[in-house]
């Protein structure tokens, strides 16, 4: 078994684990918290595919057992949505709600894109994202290949570009295919696109993520661009799209998140 | 009491009524009936202002006597994380998650924005959007002041420019100003982006709607960009800003909603 399959098993009867080891400095990632609790309302709902899920993140996610209660609010014939939540050590620390279907039966229908995928080096010539990144362990890159753009990695030592914009590739470290399940962790593996700005240093807490699963991902690697528009108000946006080998959109994310304070 | 207010009451007990005149061809608009339900989960969460809030949709309002049931997840220092839902006519008609806290007591912050609001003639030189839509009538334009881009209103007639953005503005007819409540329906007061694409006509049902309020509005009309760039497999997004009378980001959302199908 994967190691991400291990990591979001699900029982029947919605017990389960957070595991070690996807965590930075100790608090497990989003992405991975909320792959972990759509397995188990994927597993109620009995569809094959999440295909809009939403969550709020209510508190850390630290490693050890942890439930997932999830509801059928209505079984349609495209859609089954399911109203949720992750518990963990007596806390709430993700409340969702997901529509779930079956993408491979979509109908064709009409299409329109404007947007190309993000322009990359190949995989091999893009920069690792190391496990360390300064003070702070990001475990979770044992298990993750992320190889950022060679553009966007200069935050590391410092050299901020002042633009917004994270760019770079993923796969698993042991090859496990990017289905559709693994892309609501895809969107939430990058650096914060905002590390390239001149923003006080700090966690980048997230108050909700929605990820939109658009297709099913082809074989290989896939591009992921990563943009934060709007740093405002004390709150900032994270929207994320991800491409597929054969260069077709498969998901696009918006995280909202809070900005360090200045004070 | 404005028509708005009147019509998103909800009384402590749930209890409320989705009211006629504020629907497209007799099914209430999305974000009338996000606002709605928001009302009465912000007043279980004893908040000013929804910061986030997420609306899957589940079957077609029609005006009657209707329920906002609401739980309080998390109530933290900063959000009271609220899951409710809407229900008419024995059905699930909206399954909701929202933060609620308080905008004007965030401190500041570092901000940083890449964009800028839509650039429009002003309010008056903006073409109105109908009452009649072809063979559709949207009666909420009764109580709405929308004014869309005059090189946005072509589809009206059939001249599609291919460009699936929308932008215009908004108002109140009755002057009621726009509050963070009154944002939630002004992202889903336009007629949709993809008009402008040679799309087979046809409805195009909302599967989620998410918004994120990022300001209070300042007096007046405010500024609306609507643009869906990913029309593909079925489904499309519709991402949204609203900008206030002193050029801020007060509001941004996104809907997926699903393609007429070709067949």
């Amino acid at each position: 078994m994967s190691e991400f399959d291990d990591a979001t098993q699900v029982d029947p009867d919605g017990s389960t684990a957070i595991h070690d080891g996807w965590d930075i400095n100790g608090n497990a990632n989003g992405g991975y918290l909320m792959a972990l609790a759509a397995r188990g309302l994927l597993a109620v709902a009995g569809r094959a595919d999440p295909i809009s899920v939403t969550a709020h993140y209510l508190s850390p996610g630290k490693p050890g057992p942890a439930q997932v209660d999830a509801e059928v609010v209505k079984a349609g014939r495209r859609f089954t949505t399911v109203s949720g939540r992750l518990t963990s050590g007596g806390k709430p620390v993700l409340q969702l709600v997901g529509a779930f279907g079956d993408l491979a039966a979509v109908p064709p229908a009409y299409e329109h894109i404007d947007v190309d995928p993000p322009d990359l080096p190949p995989f091999e010539e893009c920069t690792p994202r190391s496990r360390n990144q300064g003070a702070v362990e990001v475990t979770m890159m044992d298990r993750l290949d992320v190889r950022i753009h060679p553009g966007h990695s200069g935050w590391v030592h410092g050299d901020r570009n002042g633009v917004p914009e994270m760019t770079g590739w993923f796969a698993f470290r042991d090859g496990r295919p990017i289905d559709t399940l693994a892309l609501l962790m895809v969107c939430d593996a990058f650096p914060p696109a905002v590390f390239h700005l001149d923003m006080p240093p700090g966690w980048v807490p997230t108050v909700e993520y929605t990820v939109h699963v658009r297709g099913i991902p082809a074989p290989g690697p896939v591009k992921c661009v990563f943009r934060s528009q709007f740093v405002q108000g004390g709150f900032l946006n994270e929207d994320g799209e991800v491409w597929d080998s054969t260069g077709r959109l498969v998901a696009q994310s918006r995280q909202l998140g809070l900005t360090p304070l200045t004070s």
